[in-house]
């Protein structure tokens, strides 16, 4: 196989053979349109990337601080280098699309000290036509062994100020990344999370994130002030304030910087899997994405309490009624949160230890996994940990083996906590080595894992895809707390093109009940909490927002007998190919995607406050064939305040060569089943 | 004169009579759309406010803390109430209006401590169509002489989470307001500055500033983290901490709350003005809006220099040359920076003290100010001060008395500061106090004021006309300035929503040199500092951003036969009437202004990076009239990084029925002047 840039690649291995000279190594990804130049600086280590040779990231700095070592960052010099050129495509078991090209330019730098310690370390960097990653690599020596680092000093250099639309790194109690979105100038920022979408001033999109976390803390990036374009890697730390503690060999995750010249281009987001190793699951057949439904909602109106008394959701009757629900209309699985001891002390001071195992005398867990089970329907474990690591790895395996022998196949984690196993950030490598412990114990009892609160997703569902979605940003429960006020209309359309950008989201979609009439019998005010959508636009969601495991939150009695609920059922959660045919970050965005299994597509539109009339090409059915179109809209009229439940069900024959018009009322959305017309 | 509402009023301050109850009082605007209600809850003293029947304050906290005294703030009870309505119309000397409309009914409520020191103060609401405005008046009395207030307490606690439009207002070195702006949830905020533009999730739209700032600091706004939605005041301190010195009786700025349901509602900002007292100065007569050109751009091309030496921008050829030019092209004012001793230190460790009347020997300025009269042109004076407050204090007599004797009547000074007065906040009271000395001296000599690094605009010019306009936020220069980067395409679509709500900028348009080729003879790359806008949005800024002094910023050189130079000649600078068609803050604004002294109209439009076709109806114009339409507009394929330079000039009839189509390239913008066809 010949790579039409690899003779280009191999000249540079070439060129960087006199090293005394140091002159700069270049990479180029296989459209030649991002280019990575590695250089030494008076001893420094640099890179700096071009896209369309213009610049994008001015030279920045490599290198790290260790505690009770000098810093690995000056008199350094680079002495070899290789360069290599791979194209392959895999299969993910699951996912947005069924097959993924992973086609890159390699170069990897050696590095040495001129001095000192003479320690070793190598930079590998990737160069993709859809962005760039790169790795430190630690290799095994004397005078680095076991290190603890304070600091990781890579840097992210902007030539220019784009806008970033961020969320911070550093609010109490709102570390765990359930926060609105804010947009603005990079030059402005202090620390904030990844993936960072940002807009150049030259128009093209970027976005920095992380790749392969497997044994190191969670990366956020931190801003200068003063108007510096300069942001630079800051690692979430043990209690004791150390960042890394690792012994060579090692490696750090993957610096992903992922470019597209049009927001709609960024989605849907691959270059991470592609820097994450192959699938460990050999046989994958147990791991079946799916819709469910579950006793979740009624706790965050307070009809229904987690721990044990009158109100209980979890009962063994209660569980039954959402079975037989989930039965009657496809659905896959059963949440049944507040099923087990512990919940006594949940948000309060005296926290009671979680146990996994038994569950309070009102649930017989067996009983209600059996009549799952007789219904064709599976029950979704739901283990809170409060972020008690140590009592939850106890019960770990025991656990596990237990859900598995009551055809228990899927969990739903969550780790409500800011610090975790005694005083470690709840993002720092101590919660990253917990969480993988988790992803492997769950593969080895068949348990596939819906985490909330969790580490960010960086890709670990192609190595493991058990670990299916995560919540990790601000999701549908906020609109049913009063104290913070819900979300407002443009906040899907920020999560699509910032939180989306790392993985699934478990956003919990579908309220029908959307001014949260369930909570009292009387609507709640416009002021108050309440679902800032409108009814077609909570339909929508579930093809924008994509998750293996995708919820239809609201209570079934809201379900039951509405019309639109028929879309829900029919809304595939596997997908095949997914086309972003146009989007704004913070405006709008339009999906389209076509299942796995069939030839449906299904197609989702929202909006922010801003009503709006988009026209879409279906050029992307085949030619030829026919298509009815099932359109769930917004009625005319509808406002996501003042008139949220107005909606249409309409159908049309549609082709490849149809243009229909989306019109989208204020904080509304479209969506749409594409089938073959028989 | 009898007011539909005044019997409204006063039935409430009968409700209000027996006191003991405390029961709420309550104001309501003529329109009866805003609403106030005060009361005491637990001996604290909190007004809310209400638009529509909806909540768009909560109870908010007011009072104050002090240092060496109690708080004002606890046991506290309503002891009398009066209310009273007035409606009056007063002219502007100059403005974006001619005539303002004061329509509003006033609350006065007094308020006591029910025992230690039984100190006692009023709280005055006026609410107004456009807004509610209150102030503290702390009448003399035996337990409050002189004071020093540490904190006020005034809080905006809102009853949603509005997306907020701010400027950090504690960056280091940028506390000079010159920043670009980010959009975010209130509950993300942490301190910012005001204006404070905001849109609540209902849909409307608000602004939270101050009006009458005479003797007080600054007051920014203090947000508390944790998803709160409680605004504090935040008060710029004395270099000792203390916030403000005074002796009873003393009253505060007005607190103002402007309310608009549309972006486009909130200009042109009137409550402010309308919150001041009338003019102090009889005849006016001298204070002329005006156009100017000046010794300034090439400065920030590193083309000349301010201090003397062989690239001084200040010599009298150089000055001549100018004055010629405007004079040839109608301009009222020719600006001359760096003509005075002392830039030999400027942004430099080693300040020298300014010289106001001495100038370089380069320089002859009673020579150059008779050339200037001779060609019935006025010199602007230069007025550097880096904070050295007392040096130009002293010379402020003599030096104005000076410029006076040589027909000067307008001065630019400047603030390039962080702290003034030895240790004191560029926005504290210390500085506010020197400001108004300067206003009011310059009023003795017939000088205008066009104040850099100010303090913001708080609607002095109602009182004192000679306060024409002021930098106070990030200006063109920053284009030119390599270090920073540049305005993004949206800045001034962000600006016209925020900044200049609080008053005129002179934010100095018209570089018509987008590539800044003049600096080096080559055009900047794409990714270098320059003018990220088309040169048709040049011209939509001198109608977009008002400005009574307005620069044309460029090079002569760079006007000399430009075709669309006419339109900088023949736009005007002070307005009858102003409408602001459309807008949405930071992608787009479409404004028409009337001229006073002709039947003229001018139309400005622009948009953020995004290219727009708008339609604007000239139903504006009288009906039946006939005018012409002279339109620098966008070329077709103009872009403000690809093609800034592409426009082209049109004309066409137009009358009130015409509906225009506004086709603005991204980054671009349209000029429009429309003069009655003859």
């Amino acid at each position: 196989m010949r790579f039409p840039c690899s003779r280009m690649v191999l000249t540079l291995v070439l060129c960087a053979a006199p090293l005394a000279a140091q002159q700069p190594l270049q990479l180029a990804s296989p459209d030649g349109r991002n280019r990575v130049t590695v250089q030494v600086r008076d001893g420094g280590l640099f890179y700096a990337v071009q896209r369309d040779g213009r610049v994008l990231l001015l030279p920045s700095r490599l290198g790290f601080e260790f505690r009770g070592a000098p810093p690995l960052r000056d008199s350094l010099a680079i002495t070899g280098a290789t360069a290599a050129a791979f194209d392959s495509t895999f299969t993910q078991p699951w996912g947005e699309v069924a097959r993924v090209r992973d086609q890159h330019h390699e170069l990897r730098v050696a590095v040495a000290e001129q001095g000192g310690l003479r320690r070793r370390f190598e930079v590998v960097f990737r160069a993709f036509d859809d962005g760039i990653g790169f790795r430190y690599e630690l290799p095994a020596q004397p005078n680095l062994g076991d290190f603890e680092i304070q600091e990781e000093l890579t840097e992210f250099s902007f030539g220019d100020n784009p806008t970033a639309w961020w969320i911070a790194s550093d609010r109490p109690r709102l570390d765990r990344s359930e926060q609105l979105y804010s947009a603005g100038p990079l030059s402005t920022l202090d620390s904030v999370q990844t993936p960072l979408t940002m807009r150049t001033t030259t128009g093209g999109y970027v976005v920095l994130h992380e790749a392969d976390l497997v044994d190191y803390p969670r990366t956020f990036l931190a801003g200068r002030g003063m108007e510096s374009r300069v942001l630079r890697a800051a690692l979430a730390p043990w209690a004791d304030g150390v960042k890394v503690r690792g012994r060579t060999p090692f490696q750090s995750p993957w610096r992903t910087i992922q470019v597209a010249d049009r927001a709609a281009g960024l989605a849907p987001a691959l270059l991470g899997l592609k820097l994450n190793p192959p699938s460990r699951i050999a046989n994958p057949s147990w791991i079946r994405p799916m819709k469910y439904v579950g006793i979740w909602w009624g706790m965050h109106l307070n009809l229904n309490t987690w721990k044990a008394g009158p109100q209980h959701g979890a009962t063994t009757e209660n569980a039954k009624r959402y079975i037989d629900f989930a039965a009657r209309n496809g659905f896959g699985g059963v949440l049944v949160e507040g099923w087990n001891l512990g919940w006594g002390g949940y948000l309060s001071d005296q926290l009671e230890q979680f146990d996994f195992i038994r569950s309070y005398p009102d649930y017989d867990l067996p009983a209600v996994a059996a009549y799952a089970k007789s219904k064709g329907v599976e029950l979704i474990a739901h283990n809170e940990t409060q972020g008690q690591i140590a009592n939850y790895e106890q019960q770990l395996e025991a656990a596990y083996r237990y859900y598995q022998s009551l055809g228990i196949h899927s969990i739903k984690s969550g780790y409500v906590a800011d610090t975790v196993g005694g005083g470690h950030s709840h993002y720092g490598q101590f919660a990253v080595r917990h969480h993988r412990k988790v992803i492997e114990t769950a593969a080895r009892y068949d348990i596939m894992l819906d985490v909330h609160e969790p580490i960010h997703d960086t890709g670990e569902r192609r190595t493991w895809p058990n670990m299916m979605t995560r919540e990790g940003a601000r999701g549908q429960e906020y609109n049913a707390w009063g104290a913070e006020g819900g979300n407002p209309p443009e906040h899907e359309t920020m999560l699509f093109f910032t939180r989306l950008l790392g993985g699934p989201m478990d956003f919990t979609p579908g309220i029908f009940d959307l001014l949260i009439q369930s909570a009292n019998g009387r609507p709640r005010a416009p002021e108050e909490a309440r679902v800032r959508t409108t009814l077609a636009k909570q339909l929508a969601l579930y093809v924008v927002l994509y998750s293996p495991l995708q919820m239809a939150a609201d209570l079934p009695q809201n379900y039951e007998g509405h019309p639109a609920f028929r879309f829900i059922r029919d809304v595939a959660v596997d997908w095949d190919t997914t086309a972003v045919l146009d989007g704004r970050i913070g405006d709008y965005v339009v999906v389209a995607r076509k299942t796995r299994d069939r030839d449906d597509w299904f197609l989702g539109a929202i909006t922010d406050e801003e009503g709006r009339t988009l026209t879409a090409s279906l050029d992307f059915l085949p030619a030829g064939r026919r298509y009815v179109a099932e359109i769930y809209a917004d009625a005319p009229g509808a406002h996501w305040l003042s008139a949220p439940l107005e909606y249409a069900i309409s159908e049309r024959p549609v082709d490849a060569t149809t243009w229909l018009e989306l019109k989208l009322a204020p904080g509304g959305g479209q969506a749409i089943r594409i089938r073959p017309a028989n």
